[in-house]
This record gives C-alpha cells, sequence and structure tokens, in this order.
C-alpha cells in the first residue's frame, strides 16, 4: 500500500514555479501529472491549454438531483529565491518536525492534494460522491491567473456549479476551523526611472544629472507619509468602513499584535494610525515596494550612476476599490510627483478586486458545521490580507459564492524560504473534504 | 618586430577586477608580468606584497644629480557589469574606429602602459633616462588603495621623490593638452535596512510591518533637497569657495552643458542651484546612491515584504572638507532619520580626501611645457571629479606635488560598458612621457 503522502510529495517535486519561462516544462509537467492521477480515480479529466499555463478540470458524473460543488486549486509556486536561506533544497520535500518543507507546500500543493485524497477516499469507500464535482486546478494562480476569467467566461455552461470551494487561506491558529469571507484584492504595476543613456562614472559626473537610484528612492517615498498612510491622492476614496459586527469577531480573536511580532520578526509593527493590527492587514488597502533595483548591488563598491532604477509596487485592496482606478491613481501620482532629470516607463501588473461573502448564507453555514465536525470548538469567522483574485471571477462569471477553508498555518512561510506544510493539517484537510461534501449535499 | 599595441592588449586580456575576491589570481597574474615586463627593460623590479593586491616597483639606478620622479599608475579595474551592455566582451580588447574597448582600457592600462612604453622607447634609444625613475604601479586603486598608504610609510626612503606623475585623469577634448590641479576626494557607506526576520507574503503582513524597501527608500530621499543640495547637516560646512582665477579659466573653456548633455545621454542636467554645470562636478560635493536593492528584482512579479534593503552610498568631496568627518555627518544623519519599524547597519567603506596644487609652480610649469610639446595650442588647466586618493598620501607622506595629465576622453566610458582608449590618446602618451621626463630634468 502507498503511503498516505507519497502523491503530495510527487506533486511539490516539479518546480512548478509559473513566473519563470524557464520553469515552463515544470509547470506543464506537474500538469500532466495531475490530470493521469485524476484520470487513475476514474474521474473524467481535461487539460485545457490556455495562452498561459493550462487548467486540468476533473469532474464526476453528474446528476441533476444534485447539489455541484466546484473545487479550486493551483499547482504553480511562488519563485524559491532566496534560495541560500533555505534549509533544505526548495524543491526536494524535507520531512522535519512534522511539517514538510518545500516551495508549494501550503501555498497551494498540500492544501490542494488534501482535497484529492479525499474524494479519492470517498470514491473507493462509497464508490461515488455526494455532490456533483469539478475539481479545477490552474497553472497560474501566483501570477495573477490571467487566464483563468476567458477560461471561465468560455466553459460558463460546463463550469455552472452552486458554490465554489478553496483552501487556500489561512487558519488563526493550529486547530481551530477558520472561515475566510473576505480577501483583499491586489494590482500591480512596475516602474523603470530612466537618466543616463549610460552608467556613468560618479566621480566625473557627480553633481551634474539625476541619478536614477535616488530619484527612484525620492518617487517611492512619495507614497507614504510619515505615518505610514498611501499618499496616492483618492487612495482611500472608496474603502468601505468595517462594520461593527466584523470588528466584535476579530476582537474575539484576542490580540493579534504579539503573534504577528512573533511571526514576523520584525523589530515593531508599523502602519496605519487609528486601525488594529489584524484591521490593517486584512481590511485596510497598502502600497508595497515588493522590489527595488538599481545600480551596483554585488560585494565590494563601484561608484556608478546607474542609467536606471526599478520598482515593483503592489496595492493591496479592500471593499470597494477597483484595482484599475487604483493603478490609474498611482499613475498619475507617480508622473506628477517624478522627480526632475529622469523619465518613467510604467507596466501595469496583474489586478484582482476584493471580494467579500455572508457567512451566514446557507453555503456558508454548512461550510461551518464541516469546519466544526473536523476541528470541534469555535470556527474563527476572518478575513485575509492575501489575494485570490479567481474568487471574484468566479462571482462574476458563474454567479456563486466561494468558500475558503484555508488550511495555512501563521507560520507556514508562504512565498517565503523554508515553506512548509504541518502534515496534521493535510489529514485535516482530507477529513474536511469529507465533511463538506455531505454537508454541502444537503 | 613585435606591434606597438601588443604588450597593452596582453595588459587589458587580465580581468584584474580589485572588488571582487573570484579575481584575486587574475589580479596577481597581471602585477606578475608587469614585473616580468619591466625586468626586460632592465630595470630593477620588486613586486611588494601588501595584505591585499601587490604593488609593482621598478626603478632605473639612481644618480645623485638627477632628479626623482614618481610615475604612478594602477594595474586593477573596475567590475566590468552590467555585462549585457558590452558590445564585445569586456576583457577581451577589440579594435574599432581607432579606439580598443576593454574593461580597463583607459582606467588605467592604457595610460600607464604609454608611459611604459615611452620609458621602453628612451631607454632603447639613449640607454638611459633623464632622470631618476620610480615607476610604482598598485591593484587597488579601484577600491581606495587601503594599502598604498602603508606601504609608502613603510619605504618613505626608497620612495622619496621630487614630484609625482600620474596619467589618470581626463582631457577637456581630443588634442587638448590638459593638467589637473585638483580633484574630489571620496568616502563610502554601506547601510542594510533590517526589518523582519524572514521575507514575508505583502497580503498576508502587508501594512502591519514597515517594509525595508519602502523605509531604505525613504531614508535615501533624506539625503538630498527637493533641488539637489546635499541635505546632511553640516555638509557643505568647510567647503572652500571656487577661486575667481578658476571660474575665468573654466569658463574660457566654453559652456560644458551640451557636451555633457551628450555625453551622458541624460534627458535634462540636474545639480545644485548656484552653480555651473561644471563647478557642480570639479569644485562641488556630492551624495550619490551608487547602487540600491531590496526585494525581487527578476522577471515577473513576487509580492514580498522583504526582510532588508541596501544601499551603497558615496560622497564626493572638495576642499577642505575631511572624509571621516563627512561620514560621521551622515552616519548621524541616517541614523536621526531612520523610519520606524526598521533597524540600520552601517558599514563604512574606503575614504580620500580631494587634493589641489598651484599650477604656477616649477613642476606644474615643466609639465605643461610637456603637454604643450605633445599637443600643441593652449593648455587647459582644470579641476576634476574623479577622486584619485594616492594623491593626498603622495603630498602628506612623500611631501611632494601630483602632476596629474590624464590621457581620458569625456567618451571614453570609465567605469561603464564600453570602456574604450583612442589609440592615438596611446601614441601620444608616450611623447608625453618622453617630453615630460626630459622637462622635469630641468
Amino acid at each position: 500500500m502507498q503511503n498516505e503522502l507519497d502523491d503530495l510529495l510527487t506533486v511539490l517535486r516539479f518546480p512548478s514555479v509559473s513566473t519563470d519561462k524557464t520553469h515552463d516544462n515544470d509547470v506543464r509537467a506537474c500538469a500532466d501529472w495531475l490530470a493521469r492521477k485524476l484520470q487513475s480515480l476514474k474521474l473524467n479529466v481535461q487539460i485545457h491549454e490556455t495562452p498561459g499555463h493550462p487548467v486540468v478540470v476533473a469532474r464526476n458524473e453528474h446528476r441533476a438531483d444534485r447539489r455541484t460543488v466546484l473545487i479550486y486549486g493551483h499547482y504553480d509556486v511562488q519563485p524559491p529565491d532566496p534560495l541560500g536561506e533555505w534549509k533544505s533544497p526548495p524543491f526536494e520535500p524535507a520531512i522535519r518536525d512534522g511539517r514538510i518543507f518545500c516551495r508549494g507546500a501550503t501555498d497551494n500543493k498540500g492544501q490542494f492534494m488534501a482535497h484529492l485524497r479525499g474524494i479519492e477516499q470517498t470514491l473507493a469507500e462509497d464508490g461515488d460522491l455526494p455532490v456533483n464535482l469539478i475539481f479545477l486546478i490552474e497553472g497560474e494562480e501566483e501570477i495573477g491567473s490571467p487566464h483563468l476569467r476567458p477560461f471561465l467566461e468560455k466553459h460558463r455552461d460546463a463550469l455552472r456549479c452552486d458554490v465554489v470551494a478553496i483552501s487556500d487561506t489561512g487558519m488563526v491558529a493550529r486547530g481551530v476551523g477558520t472561515f475566510t469571507y473576505g480577501i483583499r484584492g491586489i494590482a500591480c504595476m512596475e516602474v523603470k526611472v530612466k537618466g543616463p543613456s549610460i552608467d556613468l562614472h560618479s566621480g566625473i559626473f557627480g553633481g551634474a544629472v539625476a541619478n536614477p537610484a535616488t530619484m527612484a528612492a525620492r518617487l517611492a517615498a512619495t507614497l507614504h507619509d510619515d505615518q505610514g498612510r498611501v499618499a496616492v491622492a483618492g487612495f482611500y476614496d472608496d474603502v468601505l468602513p468595517i462594520q461593527d459586527w466584523e470588528r466584535e469577531a476579530w476582537n474575539a480573536l484576542g490580540d493579534s499584535t504579539p503573534e504577528t511580532l512573533q511571526l514576523t520578526g520584525a523589530p515593531a509593527l508599523f502602519g496605519e494610525p487609528g486601525f488594529h493590527e489584524r484591521e490593517r492587514r486584512w481590511a485596510r488597502p497598502t502600497a508595497e515596494i515588493n522590489g527595488i533595483g538599481g545600480g551596483y548591488q554585488g560585494p565590494g563598491s563601484k561608484t556608478v550612476i546607474p542609467r536606471e532604477a526599478m520598482m515593483k509596487l503592489s496595492f493591496r485592496l479592500v471593499p470597494a476599490q477597483n484595482p484599475d482606478s487604483i493603478l490609474d491613481l498611482a499613475e498619475a501620482h507617480l508622473r506628477r510627483h517624478t522627480p526632475p532629470g529622469v523619465t518613467l516607463e510604467i507596466t501595469r501588473g496583474h489586478t484582482g478586486p476584493s471580494y467579500v461573502m455572508d457567512p451566514h448564507s446557507p453555503a456558508g453555514k454548512a461550510a461551518q458545521r464541516a469546519l466544526k465536525q473536523t476541528f470541534g470548538g469555535h470556527v474563527a469567522l476572518i478575513r485575509e490580507g492575501g489575494s485570490i483574485p479567481i474568487v471574484q471571477a468566479f462571482k462574476e462569471v458563474l454567479g456563486v459564492d466561494t468558500l475558503l477553508l484555508g488550511l495555512a498555518l501563521p507560520d507556514s512561510q508562504l512565498h517565503a524560504p523554508n515553506e512548509n506544510f504541518v502534515i496534521q493539517c493535510y489529514h485535516d484537510g482530507v477529513r474536511l473534504n469529507r465533511a463538506l461534501l455531505k454537508e454541502l449535499a444537503g
């Protein structure tokens, strides 16, 4: 008999980094493996090509008298760098202290593979599932799912369902069933700050021309005020306030400050005045510099004025901010604040709006029952800071809500070196899948 | 018979990058080759070890009735990156349009090799030189010559001389003999801006912690005011004003703005208000960001809050600023302006004071006669923006002035991709060496 974790370990070994073209073959190989695995469960499987990475869709035989549940996952992962900080190679899953360490262990391979295993178990025991299943696994989540919305639109009829379920969010603590009813959106942008046509000797020319590294820094510094508020004009105009019931539910979880300090290792917390730590992450928008670079960054010194510098920006968005409008405001801000002696080249990246659903809806209640069966105790009702743009697409294209039933722990190191998935969370995820399909069957 | 350029091309092929430890063997091999070459001229040659890269010293037989001239050069070079912008490989000299393209072609291999060739010719024709020669070639100029001052101190007696001559500066234009009587100093510093203990997901944690990339930019932005003045308190306190005769000599060279715009390819000039373009480069101090980096700079996007960001800073200094005092002021400024939520780690780099000599001294006049014999016409009297810290050491340790008789052209691309040396400048340099030694012999 195969080991319970074998399939997960196999999937983790694919370095399916969607943002890096040199990994295109690995992404493809991962999709192929998943399709073969799902076929082995006697599901109906198709690999759908897109202009980017393929979408794998598996379904059982649908019957008109059953509810239809779409389970979503993504088999692509974030780049593994900085490589030097991994304790074991990023694409060789290593088990230590009850955790699997690997890029993608939690985000998202461990989580969707728990659903796959739950389905496998139910099919083995019952010969069928209690619902019509559509299991959709895409390969472009980490680059903003650019081709999934067109895919949903094209296959709108075949993908018609009553609800979507996704495990790609977090639990407030180990063993505490957590239902996420809202997530932030995102809007990305890359900015090149261009000056001289060549790198210049900073002795010979220093003082006579604008230095793009300096000017990129000056421009970046205009994005916030001294206290951490985003200083882009109009940025907060459409932000909906936090509801009283939400504030109460979140306060009931206790003060998150010590945990966030511990998880981040930051010397102090810092954020928008007037909001609690959790509110800043779950319900307030941000502007972040995800990357900045220009000039010589190697060992020693090189006295150069670089010909250009760059910044990668992302904005996390909350209801009811519009991603495109935010990028419009940001671009206007950047152009208005362009320092003298340089020019800007702005490239817009991926976007996705924020999302909220009513956790007291019938599907929301079914999800909470499944969580209670799996984990016992009180189910936490939360929002989250990360972005799953696809959730908004499910709402807009298929007209359905998404149940976010995450299995990530606060110290899973998503997007960071030494990403890991607690093996117990995998087993809980298998049980959650089985309870959820039963509860949603009604 | 060997080609006139063969030795220069051989020296250029050594990738003698002093700042990069992986090139230590190449630096050494270059020193060894030079020692063998100088030995073949029947000069007395020693390779002096230092804690870093070696110093090569060659001398003829000294006679008490002759003046002693120390010719200085450096065989180390700047790193070649960004590699992708070279039209031919940086360490394979390529001849195009009467120029040799190679890292180090002008800075400084082409220039000291012209002196070496001049000496070789004089020895071949006359059997002796008109002066006592000390030919000193070091391997650490591009990292601030950290071991040359101790070397001068240790060998003070053996290196006693009447004057130093260096070709490591520029000509105001091709064919115009140029005497540089002043250079700027330098003080370098690296700053790490540290926040979380690990890279964080900017969705999950964005808004709750200070982003080191953002904070590095905010800190960098405090270094200047909006108009380009350095905003470090006390920075200009010790700066000596430009003399009237200097301003007149420089204005006589014509407006440098069009040439600087053309050479740099910058969309506009930008610098300290109240000073001409040339004054800003030659006689006013600067603060430059030579490198800034943090977070993801690769293709695509990675929504990360980096755990740290870095800046490499250098300050160009003018009489009578003290490099260590400037670093004290800069460090105090950076610590005072450290944004919330991050900590700083400051590492001081190499320093060298500025230098001025009297161009109307006997040695200065001899140098100008040699320039006039070599190039004809009017000799330009200038200062320069770059730094040659060793010049101040010659003054302080050996008590002598340095004649700066550069052969670099404004478009030699020093420190930049496609560095090049005009072959005619090499031939001029050979003649200049011969005229100079005669004139200095008196």
